[in-house]
Parts: structure tokens; sequence; C-alpha cells
């Protein structure tokens, strides 16, 4: 069997069930709007998942999770995010509030990838119980990436998490565990801790309950929904913009950090070397923006211009993609910059997504030992994080996934440059589906939306958020042959 | 002493004074056309820098090629390109055929680097032993980027070329010798075959003895300078075309393969990986254009299209630059597809420019390898090319050339859309530059030019060109202040 398939199709079923468990917090919603329809789409989903759930628990032998390989892992995690996005779509269609499946499945897997990225053309007249869901998918899938980069993707020898923590030699044989070690419990704790001092502080702002809510569920996640067409600009209030911009930029540090800070081991974040790099793009960007937008005479006002080249830099950096301003309009220097925050995404084992610092960072590293090189051939210079030696393996393992990166935005680009977009429009799309940021240039600019795109396309782009999301191996590697060649 | 100065000086007098007796032949063509004005300003050139390399030679004592070390041999490597492109723009500015100064010296350095990138609005009005000297500056820089290819680069351990050659475990230490051996002298004859070679057939073909020779320095050299505003396009000639397209992608080839052809070794070409790759791309590349310039509807008949498709592809991945068809105005996948050959480039030790196919192989093979060892990750698998395993170093340091590649585009981008120019255009003229290809898109398109750039932003593209002709470590290593320090 190529597959331990009934610990994968327990573990599938136990998804299942969680995402309908989840359901019933937008059922709550519902009602207390009065929106019976939307409530009866909920709950027509929550009995067969939750049914599903308990079917399997029940009548599939517990097996030790030692049974699990390499590959299963692999098989989990990828299909996952594509049955979540597939059955958190359902009541979207269900309920009629975003008819089409195909721009239902984008929605959803927009907000379980934390993307942000949206097809609706008018957010503001959906229900309100689906606007929460549409955030709440952000909060879950946030959630999800934790316990991926934390606990799982380790093991899978995936991400630069592995590199940060004192453990790098960590397991990453043959098998493989699924239970959740003390580390990722407390990471549950800080995340929720966060979120709810979010929604506290936006309240304190002027926000009412349902908006602080949706909004920080979408900063915490680093996703980006938010119930209204202008997105967090609509409140335009500097107080919910600078709340959000410092939650956002939290949001894109790894949890590690602050568990580390939790334990008391005080200064965890400024001995760490991609914290301060992070920091440093931060202020470096948000300095040159606002020079550029002073320049380009483009701001009635410094302090303006300021406002808002800190709220858009710390947005697409985080790959959250709230907008309080249209950056396609910037001057070219300013969105190159944008582009570029992009790409970086935020730090490991963060909700943030792209290629993240530490690699940048090992990225910068790989560059310089080259050129060292040239003038010093005889001698060895190992590459050195925070002091530790990082091992050759690790760098060509990153610098594999960068250019992979670089190849499948290029392949994603031919393809959705096939819907006759120009190459900044289709560049940008893949690039912020892959990053899961949310808005991109020209087309799929922050005032703009994806609902333009054909249905294949839709669902190639959902897919591609769920690849960059899974640190690109673990789709990718369900998608070649050898990955289902018993003999390799 | 930081640099051995001596033997130093000595080789750059050298460099100028055969940039001096290169000009002989412009000043032929000059009292054939009865251009005395002209005549009299390369003369003028001539005079002082043969003279000084005359000087150097007498006065400067003989010195055994061993005492030069690797820090010489980037200086001086890195500065005979930008001497020679600034030796050789002074005719142009002395007879005012191009008056302006950076304006010279742009499109000297894109003469030299085989980039073929002009600041020409007209260029038709040029004298004809000035369009001369424009196609002959590509000719001698091809000659020398195969001296350093193949004689000097891999000394220097940089290039891809030591690869492709048994003795890869060859001259890598401290000393570097710059005594041309005889596979280099054998690549000179070779070059000059192709040359008579293809002047024969374009005037078979019906063009004069003139177009015939600019033309084919033009594309032995893989450089694109056309003495006509309408490039290759001009002939409207299918005949001329197919005989440039062949000799483009023939030059584009490892010359080292030549050289093995004319040892007997037959085969030789087709058991090399790295050729059978490029001719993969070209052929994967001119039918994909093909297709989609025929389901466009812009092209009247599929046999207009292919002969389009063809020339260009060969034009562009060999980074020669030619037109025949302006393609900027096709539709985006196959911009997407020019665009893609742009950064690939020509072979190793080719006259081409770009990343080069070599690197994109082993780009590929890693990211195959970090896929394999997501499911493997006990099992070491070697990167192996041709049978011969590559080195964990070699790999790294390739990865490191592609980052690199990206990081310099990143930046260069920035300055450039500092003219306030559309991201595709910032984006495609330092790409072009860099690769050494030409054209780019939009404002710099294939019937565009780069005269309206500003005189600073000319000559960084000038600059730019010279570090990708050189592979990027020489120029950049000689930017960097730990270059310059004694004890480093």
């Amino acid at each position: 069997m190529l597959l331990n398939r009934k610990p994968v199709i327990k573990l599938l079923c136990a998804v299942t069930a969680i995402v309908g468990a989840a359901m019933l917090l937008p059922v709550i919603v519902a009602l207390i709007y009065k929106e019976h329809s939307c409530a009866l789409a909920f709950i027509a989903c929550i009995l067969p998942m939750m049914a599903l759930g308990f079917l399997a628990v029940r009548f599939i032998p517990a097996t030790d999770s030692g049974s699990l390989r390499m590959r299963d892992g692999f098989f989990v995690v990828g299909s996952s995010w594509l049955i979540m996005s597939f059955l958190g779509s359902l009541p979207f269609v269900i309920s009629g509030a975003i008819p089409s499946y195909a721009d239902a499945f984008f929605e959803t897997a927009s907000g379980f990838t934390t993307t942000g990225s949206t097809i609706l053309t008018d957010i503001e007249i959906l229900p309100r119980s689906m606007l929460f869901w549409r955030a709440f998918t952000h909060w879950i899938g946030g959630m999800g990436v934790l316990v991926l980069t934390v606990a799982i993707l380790p093991m899978l020898d995936i991400g630069g998490a592995k590199l940060m923590r004192a453990e790098t030699t960590g397991p990453t044989m043959d098998r493989v565990s699924f239970s959740l070690n003390d580390t990722a419990k407390s990471l549950y704790k800080i995340y929720m801790g966060i979120t709810v001092i979010e929604v506290v502080l936006l309240m304190l702002c002027g926000c009412s309950l349902f908006d602080a809510v949706t909004h920080s569920f979408a900063t915490v996640g680093t996703g980006g929904f938010s119930s209204y067409n202008a997105s967090v600009g609509a409140f335009g209030n500097i107080w919910v913009e600078i709340v959000i911009s410092v939650f956002m930029f939290a949001c894109g540090v790894n949890f590690n950090l602050y568990h580390a800070l939790v334990k008391g081991e005080r200064g965890a974040l400024f001995r760490d070397a991609e914290f301060k790099t992070y920091m440093g793009i931060v202020s470096v960007s948000v300095i040159l923006i606002t020079v550029i937008l002073i320049f380009s005479g483009s701001y009635a006002s410094p302090g303006m211009a300021l406002r808002d080249s800190f709220f858009q830099v710390n947005s697409i950096i985080t790959t959250t993609g709230f907008a309080t301003a249209d950056f396609d309009l910037w001057p070219v220097p300013s969105k190159i910059i944008i582009f570029i925050l992009m790409l970086v995404g935020g730090c490991a084992s963060s909700t943030g997504g792209g290629i993240k610092v530490i690699r940048v960072i090992l990225f910068g590293k790989l560059i310089d030992r080259g050129l060292f090189r040239r003038l010093h051939s005889s001698s060895v210079r190992p590459v050195k994080l925070g002091g530790k030696t990082v091992s050759a393996e690790t760098m060509s393992g990153i610098a594999g996934f960068i250019l992979l990166y670089f190849a499948v935005a290029a392949a994603g680009t031919m393809l959705v440059s096939l819907e006759k977009v120009s190459i900044v429009t289709a560049l940008s799309t893949v690039i912020t589906c892959l990053s899961n940021v949310g808005p991109g240039f020209e087309r799929v600019g922050p005032v703009c939306n994806f609902s333009f795109y054909s249905a294949p396309i839709k669902v190639f782009l959902g897919v591609l958020m769920i690849a960059g999301r899974l640190e690109l191996y673990t789709i990718i590697l369900l998608l070649r042959p050898e990955f289902w060649n018993k003999n390799r």
C-alpha cells in the first residue's frame, strides 16, 4: 500500500469535523443578525461534516501515530488545505451569497491560506454571517499555519523554522508524529491572546464589536479580508490604522519568540537575527516610500505620506493585504519596493507568507560567500547565522526553494497571461497568490478584485495560494508522478 | 602593495594598444568611403593609444605572468572592459557622430559587451566608417569574451565553462597565468572561420559586402547592432533571415564543442547535455510562440508566424537582439517566453550572454533534488551532469550566481525606475543590459531605443552591461570595500 490508508482517512475526517465545528460560530452570528437562510446553509454543512468525523473516530481503529510516514504526512497536509477550501466554500454556494462554485472555492482558499484576494465586486452586500465566516477562515488558517510550521513541517524537513530552534537535529527521519507538543499548545494561547487584545483595542478606537472581531481575525491570520469595499480605509481613523499596523507587524514575527518571551526569556526578540532584519526591512521601506511619496508631490503633507507608507509596508510585508491607499497609483520606484516586500514576506513560523525573511537573509549570505570565495578560493568560510553554522545541505535546500519559487511564478504567469491581461497584472496576480498577500498591481490592484478571471484560472489561483501557503514543496510533490510510484 | 602594479599597468596598456590597432580597420573603411574627417578622428585616437602600448612594452620590464594573483586578475579583467568602452567611444565623440559623451560610452559599452542596445534614434545617418566601427566592437568583444570564458574566468573560478571540461580540477589556486593555451588559439580560428563563412553566405543572399561584413560581425559576436533602423527586417529577405538565424544559434553554442569537432570528435555536439537542452529550449519556444501568434490572429499566414518566431527566438536566446518583428506587439504569453529567453541566454563559453543554459540546467536539478530529499531525507543523491557528479561547492556557487543576478536586477530596476518609466520598461531595460541582449519591452522595445534616458542612467546601464558580460562577480567584487582592503 502506498499510503497508510486508515490513519490518513481518519486524519482527513478529523479535518472535516474541525471545519464543521468551526461553522457553529457563524451560525450564532446568523441567528443574532436574523439571517435565517444563512444559518440553515451552515447547518446543512455542519451536520454531515461532524457526523463524518464522529464515524471516523468511532469506527476506524486507533492507530499509533508512528505508523505515519513522510509520504503520508505530505498527503495529509496537502489534501487538508484542499479539503478545507472545498468544504468551507459550501455555505457560500448553498446560501447563494457567492453563487459560482469557482468563485466560492477561490474566496475560501484565499481565506484559509490567509491570502485575502477576493472575487467579490461588492463586499458590503454579503450577509453578516458570511462576512464573519470569511474573516474566520483567516483566523483558522493562521492557526493551521502555526501548527504546520511549528509542529509538522519541521518533521517533513520543510521551512526555515528548524533553523531558529535549538534542536536543529530534530526528527527529520522517516517516522512522523502528529501529536502536538507543549510549544504548539502555548502558541495557541498566545495566538488567542493577541486576537483578544486587538479586539479590545479596536473597540476602544471606536469600532463596533463585529468590525473589531472580523478585522482582528483578518489581522492576526495576516489574511486581509475586510468587511468593507474600501478595506481598512473605510474607517478613516488613524488610531484604527495604527492598531492594525502594529498587530500586522506583530503577527509577521516568529511566534516561537513570543513563546520564549512568555517563558521569561527577556531580550529574545532583539537577540534574534531574523527579527532584527525584519524590523530593518520595514523601517527602511517605510522611510524610502515616504520620501518617494513626498517628492512625487502626490501627497498634501509629509504626515499623510508617512501614515499611508507605514500602513501599506506593514500590510504587504506581513502578506496581510489590507489597504488604506491605492499603491497602484504610487510612483514606480515605490511600487517596486512594494513588489519586493510581497516576495520577502514575514518571518518563519509566523502567520505571514512569502519567501520568509530568514531565507532572504541566507540568500544574501550565499551571495556574499560566493563573492568571498572568488578572492579566497582556497579558504573555507561556512555560512553562519546567530553564531551557528548553517549546513551546506540547508543552504542548498534554501537556494532550491527560492529558485523553485521563481520557477513556479514564471510558469504561473505564463498560464495567467493566457487571459489577455498585461504582464504586470499576470505577474502580480501570481506573486500575490503565491505569497498569500492579497492585492497585486493594475487590474488586481488594491481597489480592484479577481472577479474577471475565468473559472479555471480562479481554481488554479486557489491551488497556487495553497501551494504557497504550504511552502510549495507539499503541493508540488503531490503533483509529481514519482510521489505516486511505489518503488521510489 | 595591494595590486602588482607593474604587470597590471603593462596589461592595461596592451589592451589600449589592441583597441588602437583595431581602429586601423575603420580608417581603411573611412578612406574607401571618403569620410576624411572620420579617418582623422580614428587616427587621432590610434596614435597615442599605440604609442602608450609601445612605451609600456618597451619600458616596463618583462614580468613572469606567475606574479599575478587572483586580485590582479579581477582588476585587469574588470578594468579592461571599462577602458575599452571609454577609449572605443572617443572616435564617435571626436568625429561628432555621437556628440554626447554619455551616449558614446553607452553605445561603445553596448558594442564591446555584445549587447546591441543603442541610443541612436536614426542609425542610417551615421558615416559608414562609424557604422563599421560599431559592428566591429561586437566582433572584438565576442572574441574577448571567448578569451575570458575559455582562458581567464575558469582560472578565477567564475562561469560554467569549467564544468564542461575534463580538467574540472584545473588551476583555481592563487596564481593566475595569462598565457593563452592551444585551445584558445584554435577557438580564434574557428571564430574567424565562422565569420568568413557567414559573410560569403550573406553575399550569396544578395547583401552588399559592407552589409554582409557588419551584420556578420554583429551575429558572430551575438551583438545585434545593425546598420539599418529596421534592423535585419530592413532586408525583407527570408534567406538573409535564415542565414543570420542559423549563425546566431551557432554562436550561442559552447565554442569548446567546435574545437572538439575540429579535432575529429564526431558527435561531440549531441553528446553534450547543455547543447541538447539549448536546442530543446529553442525548439519548444519557436513552436509555442508560433502557435500563440497563429491563434492571436495577428499574422496573415502560419508561415509568416513561424518565420518571425524562429528569427526572434534565436535572436533573443543567443542575446544577439536583431529584430525582424516588433515582439512588443505580440500577445502577452509570447512576450513572457521572450522575457524568459532573455534571462536564460546562450551556452557557457559561447559569445552569448545571460544566465547561461548550463546554469539553468543545474538550477532545475537543484530544485529536483530538493523535492527528492523531502521524500527521502536519509538518502543522499548527488547532482549529476553528463555522468559526472557536480560538487556541492559548485552547486552553491551557481545558486549564488543566479540569486546575485536577481538581486542586481532588482536593485537596477529600482534605480532606473527613478526616470519615471513603467515597471516593465525599467525591468526589461535592466535585464536586457545585464543579459547583453539589446532590446527590451515598451519604451525600449525592438523598434525603440535608449536615447531618452538621462546621462547618469546611460553610464550606469553601460556599467551594467559590462557587469553582465563579466559574469557579475568581476565588477561587483571591484565595487566592494573588502576588495581594496589589504588585510583581507
